[in-house]
């Protein structure tokens, strides 16, 4: 078993400030570990500030195996995601050869203005994530990868990442849905999550759907037979309690 | 003018996972910045793990004049929130009396099983934030403040903070929409950013809608006269260009 993690960087004051609900935490976390095994182990969102970029890039790149950054890399004045990594890790920021070679190519030479050849701009010697949706690259330098803010392209990029990844052990999960409140199963969740403490990670969830209320219960585990185990526990439990199971 | 900050310590397996996409972030930091001109410099996103909900604690604490933090709070053995931030600050953890006898009341004693009593569990000398929804009540420790993980409860709960926050200055913003592209009219806002530097904090955001690509030019302030000023200067480079505006 192999446990490859990584951190999600997400820039942008229009997130901090709650003007834009983002929704790329749940694309790069459920591609990362669908597609590559890779847990995302934490989350940090901050301002278009460069200093705290740089701070940012620099204690979450020795941590984890991988960080993800999001935002800043378009071509305007509050666009400071690529200079930042370049100086977070001391490398030399300018026009990139290939990127300035596709955009220049994608918008023409006549139409390619300072705010587009911007976007070829980062650490020079990184490798470019392509963008099939609007050209502009993503980059790797190190351990980081940047992609765009807007989660339509980001997530049209975001498979081109995987070559450049090292792959984990897949992380299974089952869901039971039941109709139930929290309170009334906490203490047998208890006792099977106890049972299973090395291998298996239970978290339940309540929701409310068409007018009722009731209680996800998901089990996470690189093991499909510990997984099934607990989820016949669960069931089991749930029966000698008489809670419905809804089916979805 | 008066700056207070605050961070979100959003605690949950089920939010790093991918699996639920997080909506609190939006509802406390739009509440803050509104309600009591509180700007949000920090978010985080964390597991349901004790050591590094204590160390988040503790660094965020020390930085920021206020955290908030989501998620854990509840019934089962995956909400260790309260417990966590008890050892953060080295306080008591145990039944607080107010809530024992809110939830005791609620539930009925009778009904009022080792899970419901779980939620009375809390830095034993904390302020109470009252829950309109579903009784259990968050709390207030030092300068942090728990709140639920469900997003309806939490907002049903979140004007009960206001009376313990200092307030700051309230940020203004003004959002101009123009069909455009960003690289169109990037060198014009860079200028623009840079004559109000200190005074207006300038972002620009592509969206998609109706079909049609365009950019939210958003400028933020706690003075309303530079604000103006701002978008005179915006709609007379945006006129020379002869880019549309969008009224919404």
């Amino acid at each position: 078993m192999k446990n490859v993690n990584a951190a999600i960087l997400i820039i942008g004051n229009e997130i901090l400030s709650g003007r834009t609900q983002d929704k790329n935490i749940a694309i790069i976390s459920n591609w990362l570990n669908t597609k590559c095994g890779i847990s995302v182990k934490e989350v940090r969102i901050i301002p278009d500030v460069e200093k705290i970029i740089i701070k940012n890039i620099r204690i979450l790149s020795k941590i984890y195996n991988y960080v993800f950054t999001t935002g800043g890399i378009g071509p305007t004045h509050d666009d400071i995601t690529a200079q930042s990594i370049a100086k977070a890790f001391k490398i030399k920021y300018g026009y990139h050869k290939e990127a300035y070679k596709i955009l220049e190519n994608y918008y023409g030479r006549s139409n390619f203005n300072d705010g587009r050849k911007k976007m070829a701009k980062m650490p020079i010697n990184a490798k470019l994530i392509l963008n099939p949706s609007s050209a502009a690259p993503g980059f790797i330098i190190k351990n980081v990868f940047s992609l765009p803010g807007v989660p339509s392209i980001l997530n049209s990029m975001i498979d081109n990442c995987k070559k450049y990844l090292t792959k984990g052990s897949k992380v299974y999960s089952n869901t039971i849905n039941l109709f139930t409140v929290e309170s009334n199963i906490s203490k047998e969740l208890g006792l099977i999550q106890k049972k299973y403490k090395k291998f298996v990670e239970i978290g339940s969830y309540p929701f409310f759907r068409l007018g009722k209320i009731g209680v996800s219960v998901v089990s996470r585990s690189t093991s499909k037979t510990k997984l099934s185990r607990v989820s016949k526990d669960l069931i089991k439990a749930v029966k000698f309690k008489n809670i419905k199971i809804l089916k979805i």
